[in-house]
């Protein structure tokens, strides 16, 4: 049910990738924050709209039918540029660059701007869980027992604001195909927010050992 | 610290404002999934990207200083624009039309594209937090109950693909300033995830009775 595809991308040309795919995605970003902030009488809003829908129609003359996937190449680098968390091209994601350690150790600094709020000023608290849910994934995938969330538990300990955020997750525990993996976000103040998770590599899932070689490395 | 500010918008302006940057908002989701499927050589992202920037440079002539938080008009109405799972405004959030019931019930059909995929063709596990921490929330304040998420446990039962889907809350149990939220999401084969939640009113939040009429219908 995972399906990679293999992509004759050179690691040079997966460098361009992300320096011209991943520029236009942070451009996008950045309109994304620009439209919940504006002030702009509607005359220019309306305007806006109809310049962003020609851009989107010549972006869609050649598009993938579907998703973006994952995509593997011959060298064995992984693609997840589609990826809600630390996709390259999605500008929903802040991108997370997320840093491992082999020893089951994810981490990541990043800061979250107005396109991330729930509350007033602070971080919507489902965007602390999908976050979490990326890095504490990721710590079970460096530690050499990838898997999909079976269960994350979220405790908030105090509102998370939006600005400089530090994340990091580590695995504590694997028996078998169970991986328990704990992670937290924090402020120059301390955690705002801990969670626990259990990941599980599903029989559907593909054999760790047809798993791309670098596929603990999210780049 | 929860600070709403009074806007002198009536409900015939918020509907205009609703359909001019909603509007926009719709658009540039498009263009973030655009952006995530393309298959447009380099020349021509660099060029879409340099008319990206010049619209956001466009928009930030007059913006908000910070994020777009928390506004009621005068008739009471709370526009939540910015938010980023209902957020008009805000091209990151699908957006969920939430519906709600004053028994304590929140829910929503949705679909959900490209730009929330995890593994390849699945909806990121903490997309689907992130959607059932708002329908909890939602389902506690329609239940007269409003609060912050103190604790958010989530259950995978299989992968949720991307494509159309249900999520629901609803308040199984209040205690005082406590609200214990159950919620799930599914395909039109069955749930895909389910979570528990306990919601709080902190100290440092307003007192209910300040709340705005209808805060629990986030429009």
């Amino acid at each position: 049910m995972l399906q990679y595809r293999t992509e004759a991308l050179t690691d040079a040309e997966l460098e361009r990738e992300r320096e011209v795919a991943g520029g236009l995605a942070q451009s996008t970003r950045d309109l994304v924050d620009a439209v919940v902030r504006t002030t702009l009488p509607d005359e220019d809003l309306i305007e806006v709209r109809k310049q962003v829908d020609e851009l989107t129609a010549r972006l869609r003359s050649h598009q993938l039918p579907g998703s973006f996937g994952i995509a593997v190449t011959p060298e064995g680098t992984v693609r997840n540029h589609g990826n809600t968390v630390v996709g390259l091209r999605n500008a929903m994601a802040p991108p997370l660059r997320v840093q491992t350690d082999p020893g089951g150790r994810a981490w990541a600094d990043f800061t979250l701007g107005a396109a991330y709020e729930g509350p007033p000023g602070m971080v919507h608290g489902g965007v602390t869980a999908l976050l979490l849910d990326q890095l504490c994934g990721e710590a079970a995938a460096a530690g050499q027992s990838p898997g999909m969330t079976a269960t994350l538990s979220m405790s908030y300990r105090r509102p998370t604001p939006l600005g400089p955020l530090h994340g990091e997750a580590r695995v504590v525990r694997t028996e078998g195909v169970k991986t328990w993996v704990e992670g937290s976000l924090a402020t120059g103040d301390g955690v705002t927010v801990e969670c626990e998770g259990l990941f599980l590599l599903p029989s559907w899932a593909v054999e760790p050992a047809a798993w791309p070689k670098h596929v603990h490395r999210f780049e």
